[in-house]
């Protein structure tokens, strides 16, 4: 029986996910059910994109993804499936799998995207602002239960894709941003180790701080000092050592941040 | 093995729920168990109240709910379990199951009502305040073990109902209140479709805002805009659309809304 | 199939925890997955050592705890394995199975330590800031696979045992503190019935306050009092009826209490 993960804005103080729970397993008894998160900020549909786009790789073949991000929840905007490589993502065609349908251009074989329109395997009754429990759920359980994507609904083209911002190119660097803001209040930004070439000496600068060291790990300096490094996720990531960065320089998501390539180093 | 769900106002920063689970596991080591909430406020029966009533009917038949608000833990106030329809709650005797001891009365099968008072089913050392591990998870993993409900305790009838607020028919329209604040901040009131005459034109007033339309989708409006619509729970909310109705309107649960019959419209 | 607990200072904003999740189920696709608490405070070791040792004795025999508050990461501290009584600890080597391995000296069969360093057993790619994903998660999958403890790594002795504070003797009584403020705003002392002597009245300070009796339950007294009390987890816990003792006095956790004893009572 696949496991089934859950990714949602719902939050944990009201009933939706163990609702949502109670679905899957009116359907399909043995599934294994994991939440992601549900603090995906409300209506954050690029930081959706990217959580789920990030976890999905450490899941094993046949996993299913339910991620509801949905503004749009109860207008036109399609209940979707995606089969990509061995697993497979469920929810709005609202871009939250932007990240995936981009990464699966690369894959041999090539995705399936399947417009749900089947409400055979919906809930009898849907509401206008809760896909999760009506249609999303028991989509998962019955597809955990081996019902065919065929069954589930009509393949479509071109699934919604949204701009997820990466780093530009500038004449000194580069220019790019916070993504994300974690738990312990690290930046998280859009660099990667592309935007850093070993032996070339950096200039990172996030409001009027500057880093000129990408340290490898948190134990490199000591405790309350900012640092900047290649985080578990392959980030580069913006941090205080046992502390938090956010807190610290007063910086949310979205915030920018440049590299600038300072004289050349000898390796 | 049945499905054992927990709801309780102990929240997630201590390790009360993994305790309680590590207890169910240890007696019955197949039950699948799950979340509803842990984030009731701290001794709000009523909202305990309203969260299991409105999310036992996506569970299967069997399921095990145990749910723990319990401001009287260690007093006098009975520990109890009650089969009602197809499904067993078990919790303190204060009120926590009104709306569903409410809504047995419709069934055809008369409920059971089992007052909790066989130690042996409990842990051998039982605490004066935390029957969640110490007598409700234990007696819920030896009922899913198929224990019988006359083994568990003996029979009672009458077991509390609190009184929850309804809407209170007015001149004009209805009185009613706001009965919770949802993750998303949307207004949830104790209005259904009941206060709602098809054709009759409503003025819907909470503080000094007026809402003159019930819309069906979030989509209905523009982001920002405040709409009352009928939610995935069957009430009336009062939402901003990708924002918060709490924060907008600084409203908290027990506010007071009504509705007002406007000029009979042409349908 | 074992159950496998998760302890960290992760939080549930992120996919950390999700994560985790995939790769053990990667691995051992039937163990029994349990959070204990993910709201441990960003990186006090201490804090995740009492909750360790107090929630463990409720599981069952078997049971890998995997826990991770690990300011170190990614410098020269050891991952670890500890076999203690029945069950299984992972984590850092950095004090975090403090109490449990104090403990571990009354018992008859002595506790097994291992050095992780068996790096085929750990994902193929390991990060400098994430060894609850790459190292310890896929650990407890293999020993939940039922790889044995000499596969993992070598045996060491002397795992790093940090300084839990102790209630103090004084000429008057004890000295001690509050350790932890949990969900309710309850202060759990580090007081236990080992201070408090039958038949000799106490006069309990903390701050300003002062508390003449140890009660049994918290109804014993009319909501909005304070009260001194042994609390589920066998501490003297400080706790306001129905409300909040943290948000009332102000108090975190490390605040000085004191006990001293009064006249002898008739008992």
């Amino acid at each position: 029986m696949p496991i089934i993960t859950l990714l949602t804005d719902f939050g944990l103080k009201d009933t939706f996910i163990g609702v949502m729970k109670g679905v899957i397993w009116s359907i399909a008894p043995h599934a294994q059910i994991v939440d992601l998160t549900h603090e995906i900020p409300p209506q954050r549909v690029v930081d959706g994109a990217l959580a789920i786009a990030g976890a999905a790789p450490y899941f094993p073949g046949g996993t299913i993804h339910v991620c509801v991000v949905d503004p749009g929840v109860g207008t036109a905007r399609r209940p979707m499936l995606a089969a990509i490589g061995n697993q497979y993502y469920i929810g709005p065609d609202n871009g939250l799998f932007s990240l995936l349908i981009k990464k699966a251009e690369d894959l041999t074989t090539p995705p399936v995207y399947i417009a749900l329109n089947k409400t055979h395997y919906w809930l009898p009754q849907v509401s206008n602002s809760f896909h999760g429990r009506d249609i999303f759920a028991p989509v998962a359980g019955h597809l955990a239960n081996g019902i065919t994507l065929e069954e589930l609904g009509d393949p479509f083209e071109n699934p919604m894709v949204i701009n997820i911002p990466v780093p530009q190119r500038s004449t000194e660097g580069w220019r790019g941003q916070v993504m994300q803001v974690d738990h312990f209040g690290n930046l998280v930004t859009n660099f990667t180790r592309e935007q850093l070439t070993p032996g070339i000496g950096v200039n990172i600068v996030v409001k009027d701080i500057h880093l000129e060291e990408v340290v490898t790990t948190f134990g490199s300096k000591p405790a309350g000092e900012l640092i900047a490094m290649l985080d578990s996720s392959g980030h580069l990531a913006i941090s205080v050592v046992n502390g938090s960065a956010a807190d610290r320089l007063g910086v949310q998501a979205d915030e920018p941040v440049t590299i600038t390539f300072t004289s050349e180093q000898v390796s």
